[in-house]
């Protein structure tokens, strides 16, 4: 079994359920309301332990019972928390996420800012048998600690650069970075996806993505920029489906695939996820959910090509 | 002691603070987060348990943890809660408040849709000492059937009025009404207050009044309108105001003070409760802090009227 040791953030998320999204400070109503474990990594843990794949996450949680909860409902999901360092005082990070019914949604995230940025807990060496590491951005320390010990181990640091940080030298230290569409725009100025990560691959010597949604993937590939389709589907709920991805990319990476044919797999664990109500947690697919799902698209687009008449 | 008895919802409150109140569905972060006892019944009630006065609350909660920390918070400010109901399997309300520096707020409320309307288990006659009860339109079967408890009692009945409801019709057993500037204008289509609660004192026999904020409050007094200014404070969290607001004046009502000075007095008690950050619990005042703000700023208001020159 291949083992990605995921280090960032993971959440209790409260999950309100209302009619719009609110554009001004009222009082608006929720119908319904789901708690569930959420963050990057979190959710990236959650979601390769159901493609199959072992994980482990690396993370700093209070010592209250949003802490409990969200250890337990991961450990239940198979993930391997050892190194989820529990601080006495500390709160931890929870999110109140508004979604709409068209799926549209307002996050705010809360971390406690007397969070310890000291990573010296996490192993030097990685643990045996680990076969990638994935990193969000919401742990600088940690995160460089890990991408460190991934290259010296010789397997694949990848990095879910979902926002801009102040200090992303430790980016260089990944093998592999995928950004959002809104952090290339934002870095680069330019509103193209393929454009934007053109100009960052000339200064960068790992492996980089962007994604765009249903715009699908655009990565660096021999010198050039290639483009993998996102699936046609008519998204639910796409809460959580960047972390689905990028646990499904690092999970592919670790076992070996190449680039494409991990990016193919990541979109394909995406497009699922967005297919189900209730956020990255409930949405996360399965191992033969992924491959039967890629099997079908891959006969759709055999036997009924865009644009044939029919 | 003067006992109110207040019916509505309580709820568990998650204030987040923001940089600014959201406009769009993305994703922001909170530097702050406090977990606090809300809802319009129950912050009234703690209000007046703060105020010196003998609070009991009657509402509907789930077996869960949340009821367990709303009932304990407010059990441990002095509130009764043998009234507090608590259903198995039912979610307790909660509600995600963000705010930002500047106090504007945007609040989002859930109810569990399950929640049973039933109100046979309140008494029909009101507990010995009884003084006053408050009602919110939260819950409009136990509302009615506390407000006729109080018109047999001979006590006064006073409704929060502070949105809309359905079936107003229990709005005629009340004594006393106070509603928002946002509902009176609703309800009448007019913008200025005076003008819209002089509207609906026609059709009304019992007593009205109308909050605004910093512009004061209208009432109906002697078949006209009459108005007591608010207190000139700088506002640094408006949040639970009109709660402390409606506590102070069942309070002062149950007293057997006369309606102006009510007024006078939860005026002062919002006005108190409006200088901490923190929501209607954090903020609500004491008795003395109350009659201490009064004396002063009536002494600050004689000694240098506005306009007078200096």
């Amino acid at each position: 079994m291949t083992t990605v040791l995921c280090v960032g953030i993971a959440t209790l998320d409260y999950v309100y359920a209302v009619e719009g999204v609110p554009r001004r400070g009222e009082k608006y109503r929720a119908h319904d309301l789901v708690v569930i474990g959420g963050g990057t990594a979190g959710t990236a843990a959650h979601a390769i332990a159901r493609l199959g794949g072992k994980a482990m996450l690396a993370t700093r949680l209070g010592d209250d019972p949003t802490g409990d909860a969200i250890v337990a409902e991961l450990q239940a999901a198979g993930v391997d928390c050892s190194l989820a360092r529990r601080y006495s005082g500390l709160r931890s990070p929870s999110s109140a996420v508004l979604v709409d019914p068209e799926g549209e949604r307002l996050v705010t995230c809360y971390a406690d800012v007397r969070t310890p940025d000291d990573a010296s807990f996490l192993p030097c060496r990685l643990p045996e048998g680990t076969s990638a590491v994935l990193a969000d951005v919401a742990w600088v320390t940690g995160a460089r600690r890990l991408l460190l010990a991934a290259r010296e181990f010789g397997v694949p640091g990848v990095i879910d650069g979902d926002r801009v940080v102040d200090d992303k030298s430790y980016f260089d230290i990944a093998s592999h970075v995928a950004y959002s569409a809104a952090t290339v725009r934002t870095l680069t100025g330019l509103d193209d996806p393929a454009e934007a990560l053109e100009v960052l691959a000339r200064s960068a010597r790992n492996w980089l993505c962007v994604t765009d949604g249903e715009r699908g993937v655009w990565f660096t590939a021999d010198g050039g920029i290639d483009h993998v389709p996102a699936y046609h589907i008519a998204a639910l709920d796409t809460l959580g489906a960047g972390d689905v991805f990028h646990g499904a990319l690092a999970l592919a990476l670790g076992e070996g695939v190449a680039e494409r044919g991990a990016v193919s797999f990541a979109n394909a664990a995406a497009a699922l996820k967005c297919l189900r109500f209730g956020g990255g947690r409930i949405g996360a697919p399965s191992r033969p959910e992924v491959e039967a799902f890629m099997r079908k698209q891959s006969t759709v687009q055999r036997g009924s090509p865009r644009g044939r008449a029919s």
